[in-house]
């Protein structure tokens, strides 16, 4: 892992000579210290391409490069998978957007529930620090792409909007559910868009889960055992990606 | 959920009337603060035992209790479950830990791999703050029984004793592999004695990994996605858990 080149995300990544964005530049020259002549992979998460750059010259106004011809990025995610997570106590949120990155995540949002003891209400300013956390995460991930963020919404919004459709199914934690994930997993994976809906600790309230019960959404059990909401997206993504059969000619 | 009594880990639970061990009797009386008559779940986590109990009396010295009959766990894992994880920087084995509690994991062996960067040499020290968070994360996911934390050893040692004999399926990731996990994974849910094997940020290495050919640990893969030893943890026993039928019947 250590051959790895350098990568880092750059929005609005085009061919040809162009002064760095300074964030870009900041973690090129001063975090790992590239001068003229070096070379990293800059990837563009927002339209998942990625190109070869080099360093031309830097100094402390700007930091100019030439990059190469576009191409795709060559590790994305292939198949659509949305989260819809009640936003817990504290940063947990930021640590569910990283796993999720990792865990090939396309899209992830952010809900109110009722049950949510957090109620920010800096939604837009919460929404662009997880979208940094993502990028981040996607570039330690070797993602060429990294998933959407969306503004802070209510659980019904988000089903209506993000979990019904062509092609989409949809599950919703409910550890009184009868229905093991286990039953729906095959389908889930076939799915071009799967999507996951995770309570908040207390889980969905009634009202939530008719919602998800009118929408087709089904609700499925992770089993006995009562789990941090945190560990819920780690481990359903993960279910996700097994069964999507990550690593089967990738390499 | 808010319905469920209070569970409390009691070592050594036995029927009849007895004193709590202090760190019961100040976790029942301090931190929620139950007087005579107040009833809870004691749990035995080594021995997958628990009862009702009510409290007597409590005083400075000393809280009496009577204990009922005691019964096996009603939430414990069913299958077995090793998890043998590189100790990785600062807390991240706390989290392994809780995570994998949560997941069903029955033991836990923490190996220094060739690659882990932290070296700590106060392992007896170490597995008994691993036992007591385990523990904690059985309590707070309803689970009557536990993980056994081993005391810190290397990668060879724990294939040696845990990867290998009757009834064991073992896997190791390996992000080389050209097998993705979703292959085995079927085989490795119905094992008695699931074994994972997860090295550290660097990977296990070579010596490492032909340790695990040697013994039969079949090297496997999740995807293109580089991810953090501690997802790995996660996603892994979370899609062993939904491979396992989580969910099925035991409502």
């Amino acid at each position: 892992m250590s051959a790895t080149p350098l990568r880092v995300p750059v929005e609005g990544l085009a061919e040809g000579a162009a002064t760095l964005p300074d964030d870009a530049a900041r973690y090129v020259t001063r975090v790992h210290r590239l001068g003229p002549g070096a070379r990293f992979v800059a990837f563009d998460p927002a339209r998942a391409v990625e190109a070869d750059v080099e360093v031309v010259s830097s100094d402390r106004r700007a930091t100019r490069v030439i990059t190469g011809p576009l191409r795709p990025a060559s590790v994305r995610a292939t198949q659509g998978l949305t989260l819809v997570q009640a936003i817990g106590k504290g940063d947990k949120l930021d640590e569910v957007v990283r796993d999720a990155t990792e865990l090939g995540a396309t899209r992830v949002v952010p809900v109110l529930a009722a049950r949510s003891i957090a109620r920010p209400t800096d939604g837009d300013a919460r929404s662009r620090r997880w979208r940094r956390i993502a990028i981040e995460a996607a570039r330690q991930s070797g993602r060429g792409d990294a998933p959407e963020i969306e503004v802070p919404t209510s659980v019904a919004d988000a089903i209506g909007r993000f979990a019904t459709g062509r092609g989409v199914v949809a599950v919703c934690l409910d550890p009184t559910s009868a229905v093991p994930l286990g039953r729906v997993l095959a389908r889930l994976a076939a799915a071009d868009e799967a999507v996951v809906v995770v309570g908040p600790e207390g889980g969905l309230d009634d009202e939530e889960l008719q919602a998800a019960d009118r929408a087709g959404v089904a609700r499925v059990s992770l089993g006995a055992f009562v789990l941090r909401t945190e560990t819920v997206c780690a481990a359903v993504l993960g279910a996700i990606l097994v069964a999507r059969g990550a690593g089967e000619g990738d390499r």
